[in-house]
């Protein structure tokens, strides 16, 4: 079983009546409707919550992490961020969707500004799958359509080790890097672009296949303690003899 | 000409005896001696200087800085190690010295933790170059021994871009990626870690001449402006009509 | 001076009239034309000069090999394809231009199969610069179009390594890592996909702007021997004794 | 049920006195037994087989092909080569051992020289994890001790996407990535250097215990066909109307 947290801002969700409309109990219990499954514990958390949604209680029985914020990054208290960069370390897996590449918990993690050049104009997105064989890939075709997004273009600042898992074309001409995963000690992240709070992306199955895919790709098997040790030698010392 | 500011700490070379012995004017003033070239106009700042020796004149003259921490990385403050962070991003070079792996500004680039192990018992340590062709290597032995060192052992938590370009060989029995780069927007940095207070590294060939090779491959060449532009389509979009 | 050789399979641009049209005195011809510069030492051979074009005495002088194929790969004799993989290894830098991509020598270096979609449509590409610092992409616009262009899609099975310099857009919805550089031993590899010989993608300023800049990038500022030498031992062995 | 081909070139083993005492059976038997479990189906071909041990009925039916080489890697055909490398791009797993560094697939998957420094002392290994939470470290203890081995040392020439599982010591100095994770297509490899003949590394729990967990990791979720596919476009093309 693995646990997974849903955090969502709920700020836009919540007040902005055409966003109402398409996630009318707020994106986390859209998508958390959209992957129940017997092997997951999915709960949600919002930013409104006590200690930000994010109390000891539920960071450490956390698995999977699935983030959504936007309007509201600045909210997010240094310390938190401190704890959730730090349960990554050790183990904890994290899905940051679409305007989370934002967040500060991203830019922590990347250790780049996670700069993109943006358009919300309703436009077609196609995606395109780069490595077929991933785990995140299973069961979804190789490419496929989102009918209206918002526009995320390169140049996406994000570090060289982040491995590309879908590419995505934009009808008004740009490309993107709009899948990718990262390992930052024992923790697995997959930043997923499309999901934008005015359009009914995360009701489309095929986005949902590919986060229902990170969330067992990125739940641990293996958690560390992270501690610069120090340590005795192994081998005998004679230089200082 | 290319501008090198060198930051110290400066607290245990000012006040331990042991340490005031080996470098009597503090580490930045030694690495100064060392590394002063026709083409590079180097100055020294510490940590007790007004705005911690990061005033917006000093960072923003600086083409590449190097950072010498051990004691007081938490003394950093937030504010300063965002400006750090962004002015790396934006294109200056930067080069993390030994102990700086655990500073505030290697791990906010880095997106991991940095730890290490770690043993203080003056052993032998032998470098080994993986990247002969490197500019970072050039002029340097393929291999050389520093005689007494403090010990940094893997696993080192750096991220899968860091690109070796040394590694050390220690007589206690442990390896380690000692010389390693990273590109982080428009920056580029280099960490290398032989240079412990308590030995008179600064003062090996070796250890200057890769100092000395990878200022000027660190100093930027290009810089940008990093600011998550709002931008027009530039293909027809059709989708929304 | 870097001495550049432009190899050329040169058939169809020698016997198809409408692509001699574009090209009338070759691909190599019209490419050493739009390179010529004052630091260059440029010349050409194709498939049918003695030796395949590919003496000891152009290989060893040859600082930059550019190479264009398309039809006839498979007549480079192994041998061929290994004295210039041997002299990647030690060096010599290459760049790979358009159906390149299938070429013997190409898949040599990468290790995989270097697939990819195509079609030929004659319809627009747009391309991205994805490392707005890097030194190829020196005075080029961040992005451009080739009006009429063969469409190279994903997925293309290159390594994890590739690093992206360019992405590719196409009007017709697909995606491509259409620029990207490999190292290999000493030498360094850019891979360019514009240029198909039905169109005269070869006299557009941007790309001919590109592959002047991959020439300077890819001379070898270091050439080694890799020979898997049997060495003596630098530390003393008790544990044999 | 995996399937396990075991491959051993079979020469040293089978006629020098010294290495048929510690492996009198040969190498493939030894790791055959060590590797024993209910859920693989472990079999072995050597070079003096038919068809060098293999025929498409072999090849087509391998999950995962561990590989063992020394004196005569220059007898396997190319055509042999050739299809071990497009069966590893299309699915099979491979795990290279010792000096199968220096075979051609290994080469010819990786487009480097494999090179490295080596020296046969008899001397101290000692193998340090850089990835402890990766499936290949499962259950083995962090460092652990080869007490006589050949050295294999640095630098060694693989590409830039070899990632590190483990690095060695050895007693005389060197360092040595010694186990290293690639992807080629759809195909996973694994290097791992420690099992000269001449000593009985094979029947050490710890080296049995990496191989026996990258089988695991290598075998194929996923198998693909790699084929240049020429393709429609999926989007309209208006400009060459």
């Amino acid at each position: 079983m693995i646990t997974v947290t849903i955090w969502n801002e709920y700020r836009q969700d919540k007040t902005v009546e055409s966003i109402r409309k398409i996630y009318p109990d707020g994106i986390h219990t859209a998508l958390k409707n959209g992957l129940e499954s017997p092997d997951l514990n999915i709960r949600t958390t919002v930013l409104d919550d006590p200690q930000q949604g994010l109390s000891d209680e539920i960071l450490d029985s956390t698995d999977v992490l699935i983030w959504w914020a936007h309007a509201a990054h600045h909210e997010l208290t240094d310390e938190n961020v401190r704890r959730i960069v730090e349960k990554v370390h050790s183990g904890m897996g994290l899905i940051v969707l679409h305007s989370g590449h934002y967040s500060k918990i991203f830019q922590a993690l990347c250790g780049t500004s996670c700069s993109l050049k943006w358009r919300e104009s309703g436009e077609k997105e196609r995606l395109w799958c780069i490595q077929p064989f991933h785990p995140i890939a299973r069961g979804v075709p190789e490419t496929f359509v989102v009918p209206q997004t918002e526009m995320y273009g390169e140049r996406f600042d994000i570090p060289e080790d982040a491995r590309i898992i879908y590419m995505s074309w934009y009808e008004g001409g740009e490309v993107f890097r709009s899948g990718i995963t990262l390992e930052r000690g024992y923790g697995k992240i997959f930043y997923f672009s499309p999901g934008h709070e005015s359009f009914p992306i995360y009701y489309q199955p095929e986005i949902l296949q590919i986060i229902s895919n990170a969330i067992r790709w990125a739940a641990p098997q293996c958690r560390g303690v992270i501690n610069a040790p120090k340590v005795p030698n192994l081998e005998p010392i004679r230089s200082k003899e």
